[in-house]
């Protein structure tokens, strides 16, 4: 793993508040040394993660950001109380996000945008694609990525790329401002629909993003989980339908332990061309050597057809809000 | 849903420890009314479920058993403190153990055993098979299904089979003193390898398995988290590569939120046939209405073929521990 990112500017890292066995009701720090993960989104239920030791907690612009050293899953990026990558099962969530929509397109992908992804997870994925001319972020939070250069260099080696451009600033606003027509993909890694994140799932937003888009071109955004939002899935995916008329509205799936329920999808919507998404047409990308990324972890061309077949129960909430399913 | 269950015994309710609320630690139902899943099998980590009630508080011969309401995913089932079943998510594990083996078999199957089970889940959805003459189960604690009969009326509607048998007994003793080749799928529900279901995931259990069963039938046995487990489930198929010589040993798996990393797998094995059990070769059962069992809600014959698709950490630990992957 390369070593760029420790000259990053390390964080504050408050001692008091930091202190695991210090109660904190806002950033549900237990007792005991536990971090219990409660969200209005998952009421009822919450994962518990052991804490080592707290390595960074702070407040930016927008959010609680913590950082924790977890017993089982390595290092923990929470934000407003909810976990946003941990580096054991990051790969999953990071890996599909990119390559399903930039295997899927007809032609390699030129340019790509990531909006929100401030940890760099994503970047990284996107660093394996050679066809890739220009990648650009735009991330409200400034200190996300910060946050990440010093505590998780695994994902924020994606900033590393030189075809990499980050903003800092309002993804909505950046969409807008872009060129009609000049994205391959674009890729929401955002935040639940509470909190700043809200307007990543709204109708201008995707608006936006299908004018920014070229004909043909992708989206893909995070889109929670089949088994707690059936209802935000599928009033998103009848939102889609109508912004990408002509076009195609798919939904996969994937794994990751430290998400609630264990699972989390994607809505994937293709401009003005009926694509299958379900269908692979680039190869995988590889390892980049250069910059410290290794093989894939959880994507292949098996698990792309598969991440789009949904249960039963799933499939018949879904099926008249997909074009493919 | 059937009533018939209601005339069960009802199992006696422990007021005293049972009320949530009382700090209980040995089925972890903390203070302020969470139930909170810590297990040796998943240390550091621990989902927690709101409780509104505790039904039922008991210690059988083999095991502590307690039921719970819960805000979020109704009646739940817990056995020395590992959740087995909820009334919201029990349907996704229950059907594809039972029509992943039951679908992939060449001819439709005629006599099933199942080995654990005692919630009468997967007795449920073998009812929806009509092919089935004989339907066994060897389950060892006679409370669960009991408790489950008193409880979890749309689980336990499948002792209400008239073809099923409950055999109160050792599940190892019975598949050994079971008629050679007497079975067409032996189905092991059971809980985690350690206390009393650990021999159900030894050879010497596996070997009986294989004698009991005709030559390509199948075995489909309870085989972890591909995310938790990785070196149990190696072994696991390696053993099964060996017992079952000249035949396939394929691993399969399902998302279920209440199962430690949100998911669970299966091993499924043919005996001296290399079926590739990918494929569904039967139709996907219906519904039961006589005795109240409603269509499928996860399985179809497309999860049937998604759920052999292992993420790509997971193929490179598998594939030579499998003969189709």
């Amino acid at each position: 793993m390369s070593d760029n990112n420790t000259s990053a500017k390390k964080p504050r890292l408050d001692e008091e508040a930091a202190k695991p066995g210090t109660a904190d009701e806002g950033m549900n720090i237990a007792k005991h040394g536990w971090f219990t993960e409660l969200g209005s989104m998952w009421p009822g239920q919450g994962l518990s993660l052991k804490v080592k030791e707290v390595l960074y907690k702070g407040k930016s612009k927008f959010q609680d950001v913590c950082v924790f050293e977890s017993d089982a899953y390595g290092t923990v990026l929470v934000l407003d109380g909810v976990i946003q990558a941990t580096d054991r099962d990051e790969f999953s969530y990071q890996e599909m996000m990119a390559h399903i929509p930039l295997c899927a397109l007809e032609a390699p992908a030129k340019r790509a945008l990531v909006v929100g992804g401030g940890d760099g997870g994503v970047l990284r994925e996107l660093a394996r694609h050679t066809s890739l001319e220009e990648i650009h972020i735009a991330e409200i939070d400034g200190d996300v990525p910060e946050v990440s250069k010093a505590y998780f260099p695994g994902m924020a080696v994606g900033f590393n790329d030189p075809r990499v451009t980050l903003n800092i600033c309002d993804g909505i606003k950046f969409v807008q401002d872009a060129a009609e027509g000049s994205y391959d993909v674009i890729i929401v890694d955002s935040s639940d629909p509470v909190g700043p994140a809200e307007v990543l799932y709204q109708q201008p937003f995707f608006e936006a993003m299908h004018r920014a888009l070229r004909p043909g071109g992708i989206i893909c955004t995070q889109a929670e989980s089949l088994w707690l939002h059936m209802d935000i899935i599928k009033s998103l995916a009848s939102m889609c339908k109508t912004v990408f008329a002509g076009g195609s509205v798919s939904y996969a799936y994937t794994t990751i332990p430290t998400y609630p329920s264990g699972q989390i999808g994607m809505m994937v919507c293709c401009k003005g061309q009926q694509l299958d998404m379900r269908q692979p047409r680039q190869s995988a990308p590889g390892a980049h050597e250069q910059l410290g990324i290794g093989p894939l972890r959880y994507y292949s061309p098996d698990i792309h057809k598969a991440a789009f077949v949904l249960p039963q129960y799933a499939y018949d909430e879904l099926k008249d809000s997909l074009t493919h399913v």
